[in-house]
């Protein structure tokens, strides 16, 4: 039986900020039910979890010291772009430092540890909504090799980060050699696609993914790609 | 009016060969509407194509002398994984030379141009269907600095590959930082997320994209990055 997936924008959340009760308004704006991978965008995380720090848009200076105190690598710089390593292991353009929808004079870090972020909203829906859910933590990454950004996972909780299909076969009955998919990571993207970055919803439902990837899980253990394992640094 | 996206799988599809007629295929296991975007994984792409060559999968010094044929740059090599430039400008393991899901004794090559194999099954199903969608041809590949792979698009027709959202605005009215999104990007893992690489599932539909989208497009022209603007290679 085909599994059809749906992507379900959650419309009305109202503006977070330090101290929000985020699973509690995703509870009160979404019809939940149990195997739904709730996204939740970077950007409300670390506002409802207080990682805003004042920043003058116009001083450069202090723009760069936050980013390089953010970072434990400066991987690549170009004008204004400097590609990092952040204290998370993530490789992403300025740290995750991000001044769009935010204040003015603010800037949003990244949250401290966002698969806990994660774990903390699914604990809080269950509390709230009585569900079970997956939840995925989203940022928006580029990537080497190929223009445009896409969402990505940044922390997850009770939904699979890396499917690993090592093992199993293909439908000729020969074992596959592509083994192990980031569903996280094409679960982030999709519920960006009905997102929208100007629009500013933060928060999409998906409805019908495979209940096998219904486990616990860690974008840091399981994505974030160890120093000596990578062959582009 | 928030819009809901369907992931739907095309389920029923015969094993495809040199020849085959995947427009009408699809046509036929597909109910297709006006502005519904298509995803056909490469592999069928490729045996449609007839991109299939002989190939020992004992031989490794020939699988060796494929994958340099194939590329125009070999960018690292650790074992068995060769990181190429393709021909197309793609950067991807083993030039995506793949054997699985494939006859044994054989490799898929990818399409010598996927943009315009999406076209021609674009065409094709207007012609067969009457209808007017989106197509795009996906492949899987691996990613610098994280784990997994994700399907990703490697030709489009009829549906944005990057959506640039330079000049407009955040939902505090000032102008986004992060500007072009890879929808193509994220349309193909969306789509991979119920296509399943061991279900042998190779086409999806995808219903409900935002219709902005839906405009002529290509994968070499907005997504493949020219070398002089990668900091990574």
């Amino acid at each position: 039986m085909p599994v059809t997936i749906a992507l379900i924008p959650v419309t009305g959340m109202p503006e977070i900020s330090p101290g929000s009760d985020l699973a509690g308004l995703i509870a009160e704006h979404a019809d939940l039910v149990d195997g739904d991978v709730i996204v939740v965008t970077q950007k409300v995380v670390s506002k409802a979890e207080g990682r805003l720090v004042p920043l003058d848009p116009t001083d450069a200076l202090a723009r760069d010291a936050l980013i390089e105190k953010e970072s434990v690598r400066i991987l690549r710089r170009r004008g204004d772009l400097m590609m990092t390593e952040t204290t998370h292991g993530f490789v992403c353009a300025n740290a995750g430092v991000d001044l769009s929808n935010v204040e003015y004079g603010r800037a949003a870090l990244l949250p401290v540890d966002a698969d806990r972020s994660a774990r903390r909203i699914r604990d809080g829906l269950k509390g709230r909504a009585g569900v079970s859910v997956g939840v995925i933590v989203s940022d928006t990454f580029g990537r080497t090799w190929r223009r445009g950004l896409t969402d990505v996972a940044i922390g997850t909780a009770g939904v699979a980060a890396v499917v690993d299909l090592r093992g199993t076969t293909d439908a000729l009955g020969r074992e596959l050699a592509v083994t192990e998919v980031c569903v996280a990571d094409e679960l982030a993207g999709a519920a960006e696609l009905v997102m929208g970055k100007s629009s500013g919803i933060p928060v999409a439902v998906i409805r019908g993914v495979d209940p096998a990837w219904l486990r616990e899980s860690s974008v840091r253990e399981e994505i974030v790609r160890p120093y000596q394992e990578d062959l582009f640094r």
